[in-house]
């Protein structure tokens, strides 16, 4: 296949204002608030695959929020890749931590990313990743070069645990078939270190409440004499952890799979430095489970992290209270072969066990997904290894990734395919934090390695 | 002297309605944004203090907000009371909790309160009891039985501290001399068991910050592999107390005064039902101190409680962040003899000692008080003790409260004279809660007993 490069540099504007309009949309879904962007964003994705060549393309109502199918039937005889993305959003908060407007995107140029990066909410996660692959498409379709048959799946309820998506697979299995699902919602090393992403974490969410007396009570006049529900949360919390920082659930490590030496060995190559990455964060040490190195414990090992507490009087000033209730969402990422419905039993069941005489407490489960690793023999990842040569001039190197994408390992159970993590973003471009961001670079790089992945796989299919 | 009761009869619905006009104002002292309600406050005094007699009334102006100063003097023979009281009231956070609007005054008959009760926040913290003393001068002076010289003080920075009133004692030793102090901010055992208060609990209030990276970060790909400031701070919180609810921090009980064996046998002696307490508070059992009682876990020993906490993401759904900063508002609650300054000192020192690695830890001092205990042999206590005699038919207990008025230690240091606390407030008008309320009947009954104490006192000080 001829190389992208000439195409995209002529499209190159009209690519970043496409995405840059797609960007303006608020499509977060976790807030009821903004549900009418979430569907509009939909309906600008189904314009955009049209646009892009697609035969056929539908929005399709689910319990929740749509999910844009397209797809271009070249010839039941050869192979089809099923492309996944998401063009919902997470939320923006903290807002007052944002140099921009989350939804007014703007250009500027970082230390990783010279040629400049969008500043928005979804830069990275996932609407740019995601229209990566819309432009790709385009650019086969119109140089008349697409090698294979192509499906689009693209669904608006990522960020809250994709129960929708879930729904739709189970019931729409013969039309999804396919011989490979292609994914960028993950990161690589660096843009001058190529890496696929071969695992993934998974995830369980919870939320908890804990409620003490009926009503807030003066702190002087009660102070001491009542279980106080914020207090009663910290010390169960803080209990989840021991001193090295393993989780106590009881049971909670049974089921993880332990890496052999010789991977963990080989999973140490990739290349890390521990001054670069607390200098990033301005701290002044790594933290967390002992006997792990930092690529093992946000990657190989599963956590628990308190995403949000709350309760009492958080105003301005003093208040002397004793709140009624305290609350905080927890999540933990999972490795192989925990199963997150079993994980958020034992939580619950444990959270539960631990509450003193005095308070009552809720665990209420959000959402949650399973891990996965893909083999880095398959003809996927053989297909996605020579597309980065091709592009990159370098051997990927395979990663496993921290974060979750919990329907991969659904796709693998309900359409027996493998999922191809081919994500170009950067661990720093600060995905789900203020000033998000994705390089320029890096996007018209994977318009330009995408089409590449279809010519080596339909290649090695069909050898 | 004559009873009241007549006056207070005839007048009794123009009582009430003044007192729900004053209600009406929302003087949040801790809320910058309510400023002018607060100032705007200062001027009904004035106007109610005129009124009611005063020949001399004056807005003071201090750093912070203005204190009320009204005087009446018949004779400088003649023994003078300072009559203290605060105008501000506590933010009524969380107001969805409030069955009517904190600053919509409805009335309502409750279980304990069947003559109805003045809902409203501030209504007896303390608008309503600084109220009764204005009505009781009323009476008085229009009846021509004043027995004695009085002055008034009424601030409008007690929910905050008390800083300006502080700063105005000192500057003003001669214009505020007197023979005794009297103070209506504390409650009563129940409507038919009166009782005096005779100590109070000091205060140290202070902020705490944990901040780790310097962003929020995507839990995923940071989790397990950076200190989460929430799950640091719910350690280092949890941490603060052992596990028979001694608080930890070094140093900190080395002063507490230990009471004899008579003394907590004399104490057990005051009415208490824990069932009772349990339900009113729907709490399955008490919680606090191995070896304490309930009555005295909450006013002879000092507690720490957390009155709010915050950090990550509290919106709707699901947000799978590691915050950059957490925070807690943390209060303890000091008996004789702890310094608050020395107990902030020794919390600051100890909590930024036990942060570990990867985290950065501020501790903000709000504000704090000295605990305060009067004796039960003085003019002033004996005085009072008879006016509860006269109008309530019994002798009052004497009672130690777990509530803070930090600025009575101070008065005794600066103007030398013994505090008299009558409260007319009984623990389950939810003060510093939503649906503060003050029985109407104590409202009344305060109006009646207070002119008594003046003339007990006077009597007793010329004997």
């Amino acid at each position: 296949m001829k190389s992208a490069k000439p195409y995209i540099e002529e499209h190159k504007d009209r690519f970043l204002t496409e995405l840059i309009d797609l960007l303006k949309i608020p499509s977060i879904s976790a807030d009821k608030a903004y549900a009418n962007d979430v569907i509009k964003t939909a309906d600008v994705i189904k314009e955009s695959l049209e646009k892009a060549g697609c035969d056929k393309v539908e929005i399709c109502d689910t319990p929740g929020y749509p999910i844009v199918y397209g797809e271009k039937m070249l010839d039941p005889k050869l192979p089809t890749i099923l492309v996944y993305g998401h063009y919902d959003v997470q939320p923006p908060d903290p807002i007052n931590l944002w140099d921009s407007p989350p939804f007014e995107p703007v250009i500027k140029k970082t230390e990783l990313h010279p040629e400049g990066a969008i500043f928005a909410r979804g830069s990275c996660d996932d609407k740019g990743q995601m229209y990566m692959h819309v432009k790709a498409m385009e650019y086969m379709t119109a140089t008349n070069q697409l090698p294979c048959n192509v499906k689009f799946m693209i669904e608006g309820e990522e960020e809250v645990g994709s129960e929708s998506l879930g729904w739709f697979v189970e019931r729409n299995q013969e039309k999804l078939a396919n011989d490979v699902i292609l994914i960028s919602d993950t990161g690589m090393i660096a843009n001058d270190i190529p890496s696929i992403t071969t695992g993934l974490r998974g995830l369980s969410y919870v939320e908890v409440e804990v409620t003490g007396p009926n009503r807030d009570l003066h702190s002087g006049l009660y102070g001491g004499a009542v279980a106080n529900p914020i207090n009663v949360l910290t010390k169960m919390i803080a209990s989840l952890h021991d001193d090295d920082n393993h989780i106590t659930i009881p049971g909670f490590y049974d089921k993880v799979e332990e890496l052999s030496k010789e991977e963990r060995a080989k999973m140490a190559e990739a290349p890390f430095s521990k001054e670069a990455y607390c200098k990033a964060l301005d701290i002044e040490d790594v933290y967390g489970e002992a006997g792990y190195t930092t690529n093992e414990r946000n990657s190989i090992r599963p956590t628990l992290d308190v995403n949000g507490i709350w309760g009492g009087y958080t105003g301005e000033g003093a208040k002397t209270v004793i709140a009624s209730k305290a609350y905080a969402k927890i999540s933990m990422r999972l490795v192989p072969d925990q199963n997150w419905k079993e994980i958020t039993e034992l939580f619950k069941n444990y959270f539960e066990s631990i509450a003193p005489k005095g308070v009552t407490v809720k665990v209420n489960p959000h959402h949650g997904g399973t891990a996965y690793v893909t083999p880095i023999d398959s003809l996927g990842y053989k297909a996605a290894s020579n597309a980065y040569e091709t592009t990159f001039g370098k051997t990927p190197i395979p990663q496993r990734s921290g974060g979750s994408i919990p329907i991969v390992a659904l796709f693998e159970k309900e359409l027996k395919s493998k999922t191809i993590l081919m994500g170009f973003g950067l661990d720093s471009d600060a995905i789900h934090s203020p000033n998000e961001h994705f390089g320029i670079w890096n996007y018209l790089k994977g318009i330009e390695t995408i089409p590449q992945f279809y010519h080596e796989f339909t290649k090695l299919k069909n050898s």
